[in-house]
């Protein structure tokens, strides 16, 4: 076996989800997350913990979509449910066969469905849990890569030395939470949030691998000035590129892009939420160099600031409500990051590297 | 997909286990099955059910025994007990990637773990639980052939019309019930026993897919004569051949084999009950016309009987015990099955067909 699906298996047993004897574990993959469920399978084994896998693909739900009427789709999944109840850690694998099963399913049954899954989502969500992606083809293919590529894309990402890395996203999250503001300063970008009474989070490798950012809900309407994203996303299936928004009163009053603004022009008006932001970040893993439209690689890349329009998360105290959370990235290589009077980050450095 | 996976889905949950609206269906795959799961889904679904699919591969079980100490290897699943615990329907799928990954594990290991997941046995039993085979290259290398041929022979054995076959199988468990013996006659062949008391049972698709068998277990102390069984048949990771068994007051008192005789008498001196028959049985679906080495399949060919030493099952009345169960198969073109004074089977007819 490749010598870094073993490495990548013990950081998610070891530090992500700190599996201990006696621990019922869940592990949920793709067919294609195979030789990482192996793995996973040894090191948990040599923690005392019992795994159990779920085989999930986007194949699947869209043959149940296909066969299910509403009352079915309704329906929740109680044996799920029970197994969840049971489990300690769960470890969920992304590694899709094709990305696109679901693109020709309706939409209002996919919703109608995570309404039914609530009670999974939620269970998840009260265990230790770690989200993760295992290189395969199709994500390879969706990162514009050869597999060796994305391999090596993958593992730069996540084969990190987490307890350092831990130190430095924490001491940047200290030094945030001494000020009651944040600034982002860059080409065509001057935008400044109150973060008073605020969290900042250093998401250090718990529950996203790979991880890396420090993250918090700005005050909803304090969201002043403009910002220019200047790295591609991808959202309902397009590529939204160049993204200018200005704020005022913690609202979007003008917004551009230079490729599927249609689709931007969208998610603003979804709700009253999603023309607010839910969080600032500033993402930290300098082990990712380059983006893939893969949000849980890209809102990590080293030297770069994220903003979301829409839901802020409740564990930094944000209040910000919509059907949406819409993340968007911004390069920091000649811009600089300001807290009340410190300067956290200017020309490629953070403060503690001066 | 290939019509015939869609049509053998369709059998698993309309025949064999009879899905309905509101079932919570447990699954039990490899990767390799993937497309069978698909097609499950969408059928599944269409009845109203909900699906979960639990992935597990003899990879992942190496693994976890290369990984776990005793402590560990003794310690149930209890989430995936919670799981079993609320389904209503089990389906297995029979389809290695390697089905030699368990091969150099200590024979011991595996005994605990059995001892483990008794309960989770215990459960599946409990259910309305079918075990099926999914075509896949591991099992085409086992049975000789290349996976085009492979499929045809799986197809061949489980597309059938499984009332009509139904009906077949328990015409002749209703004839054979009207007796209180059995005896097989053919080339160096005279073998017969009371079955006085037992049940016979049509074996007709709802546990196993491919079926077709008609079984008891036999008056344990009255087996007498001798018996040539001329299929091959894998044990212990050998290929036994050419075996030839004789009993007196139901002990095999004289055996010899024409390959493997040193695992044939391993076998038959593992304990009291491995030398006594604990099954006699005729197999009943001509869509199986050779052997591969396969006893979910081999034991169904047409025109064929099989005695198994070892392990009775209770729902025929039966009461040898065993570590073992090892089935034994005969052709029977040339033979001749009687019950009391009824010739149930001569010249390559049963007595419907005269």
């Amino acid at each position: 076996m490749d010598p870094r699906i073993e490495e990548h298996a013990k950081i998610l047993v070891e530090w992500s989800t700190e599996v201990k004897k006696g621990d019922m574990v869940g592990i949920r993959a793709t067919p294609e997350a195979h030789e990482l469920v192996v793995a996973l399978y040894k090191k948990i084994a040599e923690k005392g913990a019992i795994p159990i896998t779920v085989m999930s693909t986007e194949e699947m739900d869209r043959a149940f979509f296909d066969g299910a009427d509403d009352d079915t789709i309704k329906r929740a999944p109680t044996h799920f449910e029970a197994l969840l109840e049971k489990a300690d850690v769960i470890i969920a694998l992304r590694s899709p066969g094709n990305t696109k099963a679901l693109a020709n399913v309706d939409p209002k049954k996919v919703i109608q469905r995570d309404v039914a899954m609530k009670r999974v989502m939620d269970l998840y969500l009260s265990k230790r849990w770690c989200l993760t992606v295992h290189p395969v083809p199709a994500l390879a293919q969706q990162a514009n890569m050869s597999m060796d590529e994305y391999e090596e894309f993958v593992y730069n990402a996540t084969l990190l030395d987490w307890e350092a890395e831990s130190k430095i996203m924490n001491k940047i999250k200290e030094h945030l939470e001494q000020h009651k503001d944040i600034r982002y300063i860059g080409p065509e970008t001057d935008l400044h949030a109150s973060t008073e009474g605020r969290i900042w989070i250093a998401s250090d490798g718990k529950h996203n691998m790979p991880s890396g950012e420090v993250f918090t809900a700005p005050v909803e309407d304090t969201v002043e000035g403009k910002i220019l994203f200047d790295i591609p996303f991808l959202q309902q299936g397009k590529v939204i590129e160049g993204v200018r928004l200005t704020f005022e009163k913690g609202e979007v009053v003008d917004f551009s892009a230079e490729k599927a603004e249609a689709t931007l022009k969208e998610i603003i008006e979804i709700d009253e939420g999603s023309r607010r932001l839910g969080e600032m970040a500033i993402g930290t893993n300098r082990g990712i160099k380059q983006h893939t439209l893969n949000m849980l690689f890209d809102e990590k890349i080293g030297d770069t600031v994220h903003c979301a329009l829409g839901r802020a998360y409740k564990e930094c105290n944000g209040t910000n409500e919509s059907a949406v959370h819409v993340d968007m990235i911004k390069t920091m290589h000649d811009g600089e990051i300001i807290a009340g009077d410190e300067v956290i980050y200017s020309k490629g450095k953070f403060f503690y590297e001066r």
